[in-house]
């Protein structure tokens, strides 16, 4: 008995839960959790299950087919821990969160490497026996940066890939491959504050909260669909280094919750929008 | 086209969404909103889906007590307006809040009466059209008390009867009749500070959070089933008469949110807590 | 005995805490609630003090200016209900909320007046006994729209203007004689989602916590100083009708507690931000 | 030029203000932060300042106690890291994130030593260069334990002892010589659910919040002054384990505000109440 994640998404149409929950009976599985949605919008249906049972997934896979619309994207799969490259540049607070959350065994995921442009981590990434790459920026064109990077990546082939406070921004050439992949925190609750140091755009406006997202990476800077987000209250006694200060417990928490979300199958993308079961 | 609300609580066992979603899908309805959920530990299954289309109730009724567990209880019911009793005793708030949200037409629900035991609140009532009853609890004992107001309760008959801050306690006696129906407002983030006067029991114990908590009244004292809480953050300058001038905004937001849940019939009791789809 | 207000701001020096103390002290007032700050970008000091006692005002501002820097603005009054006129469009959960606790006496105003560009909150107002003038801007340049509702203010020179969901623009030339003076709420947290329409902004964003800004209208659209802010959590599931009826709740606690600090005196401008006290 | 805490407590009278900037004046220190409370109940005054300049401590300490109170408690001393042992069992989260910000330089403490009643946090702490004491309490009387902890942390004499998840009950006597210095984190929002498994009982009473309190320990169980506490929403799809799993963030951020506000000597107390400037 293995369990599995199913996810479905296609236009919506009249008795698509029956159709979906009639393959799952037929296949003798157990639903342990089931989610969906319709998004009025866009007229799209959006389904997820955990199943537990013995299942031949490609058979399964074609009998959904069979009852689906023609748009229907199914993804069905053993629920299994995710291959993840954590990427960095000099701040330790969102990835020493995540490998402290790994080594205590809390992480759905096999984290492989940790690739930073600085060489400021190295330190603590092999504290945690991670494999750490340098890839400096020095003198090098953008492209030519991220192609080193790239060629890294496609060694490890990973899941996913999570910027825990990298802070170069990346090309729609690097994006591409990964498309749905790359999980970013940006460290306000945007679409305030896109672009750099969002602590001092926040301090010099007087907010009076503070906060961080999470998100997938899509072309356009700050622009993706958003995943978590948080804030915390502050007041006239704060520097900008005292909301950076505060700011980074809210930044590693979000981004924990948002990659536990993304290690287990639970987010789609819709308008670039998520939808989260 | 009507819009319908069909609630399922029964044993859980396999097949039972596609059993279900099977009769909506031969009643020709369109399932709008729909939600599961299986409570590990009492084994139970929980199910609510907001459907459209046209129905003959009794036969689906029959259609779903024919595939479901002998101990299924299935409400099946056209969406409506609730009819609705409040009971209140001197502070304006909770009944002020809910009398303004009803005016413009943001409550699904229809107020039949307020019931006071004091008459301080006539005033405000009144100002909205609302027939204000003022039963006094002077020289009476608490059966004969709660014996004047049930009579009256009896005569509106009402879906739900909501404490906005109904200061009494009520009765075993008085509950039971109602059970699942009375909705209460408490001034504490419970199980913190249950019985009286929980902002100075708050102020004594130097906490930083004060909250507050909707639930269903059962026959013990604040131990309802908890609808939902919340809390905002104090600090030592608060004085108890501070925090319950702040806590009166939780308070009245926290009972909003729980009563849009009751009158949309999203809530469910099981082992003396709530599921909230 | 009576209850006085002291604000202070002037450049920083060394000793100001010890100069305005010895003056309270040489007058005999006893300190109820004292604060101070210096910010540390523009150099300048700030300071409030709640004191009790027998007071030549005149007197004692003299004393104050004899030890302060040059640049010192001094305010010196009993504490008193704030004279205050609401101004609301069409939506009535924020004026609703104010006209409650206004009646409760929770407020540390005397209402004034309602102002409106619509007739539609005629009937709540005057449920509470407060004059309601409808000022519609039909057929009517801004200017000359603006021209009447501003000789209507001057007849009741109000400490405040509390724009209780006014959804009109307000030219600078309206702004200025009330500078410091007109306190806006803004659905959303600012600067996110300035202008039009914030909830449909951020529905179409995606975002996972919507909010409100309570703030001091300036010349600039939302741009003007933040008193209050604050936030809820949404998700997927919530149409942009949704967000703006879970953000009404928002709305009226953030103006709320927003004008109570007003009305106490206990904010300061500097810079395009507020110190709170 | 150093940096110095002055902090004091006495009864409050008029004119301590004055009495006290006039020291401050008179040693031409700069005050970059200064903080006043009166507890009306307690009629005590409580005041800190941070200071700069050149200091005779001593000398200030005699100018200060010649015109305060008999009662007053003065505390003047340079801003200094504090010296801090933290004690932990098995769960790594606390632990984890206090070594990772010690790490980082982002505290304002030396962490002398780690001890724990198992061995399971050796390798994270080590990982950290700092010493791991395995105290057993295995065949041990409480006593016995106790007396052996104590007799290290007498060789390290912190200013602060931290329980970072130390999961044993500390006797009157172990507490006592460490008065207002042991800090502890417990995982719900006290008074709820004091004592052993809160996410059990939490799950059990149904809440929908969830939360953390660090603060003193003193003999009572879970009954010393509250320093900090937060909470996070939880619906009815949490187990209890899905609630110990949400709570370790708070957890952690709770207990990592509490330190550094001890570390600042930014907290009094008073009647069991903390006061934090």
């Amino acid at each position: 008995m293995s369990q599995y994640v199913l996810k479905i998404d296609c236009s919506d149409e009249k008795g698509l839960i029956y159709k979906i929950s009639n393959v799952i009976f037929n296949n003798d599985l157990n639903i342990e959790k089931n989610s969906e949605f319709v998004d009025e919008e866009s007229q799209k249906f959006f389904f997820r299950a955990r199943v537990v049972g013995n299942l031949d997934i490609d058979e399964m896979r074609k009998q959904l087919s069979a009852v689906l619309p023609n748009d229907a994207q199914v993804y069905l799969g053993v629920r299994r821990a995710k291959n993840v490259v954590l990427m960095a540049t000099k701040e330790s607070h969102c990835l020493g969160d995540i490998l402290l959350k790994y080594q205590s065994g809390e992480l759905n995921a096999n984290i492989q490497a940790v690739i930073s442009n600085h060489d400021s981590l190295r330190a603590l990434t092999e504290k945690f026996d991670i494999p750490y790459f340098y890839v400096s920026a020095e003198n090098l064109e953008r492209s030519a940066h991220e192609e080193k990077i790239l060629t890294l990546l496609a060694e490890f082939n990973p899941d996913f890939v999570v910027l825990a406070k990298y802070m170069r921004i990346l090309s729609a050439d690097f994006v591409k491959p990964y498309e749905g992949k790359i999980i970013n925190i940006h460290h306000s609750f945007l679409p305030a504050f896109i672009g750099a140091n969002p602590y001092k755009q926040a301090h010099k406006r007087g907010v009076k909260i503070i906060g961080a997202t999470a998100h997938f990476v899509n072309n356009d800077l700050d622009e993706g669909p958003i995943i978590a987000q948080d804030v915390i209250h502050v007041n006239h006694e704060y520097s900008w280094r005292d909301m950076q200060k505060a700011g980074r417990n809210v930044e590693k928490v979000v981004l924990s919750n948002a990659i536990d979300l993304a290690f287990e199958d639970r987010i789609f993308v819709n308008n670039n929008k998520t939808i989260i079961f």
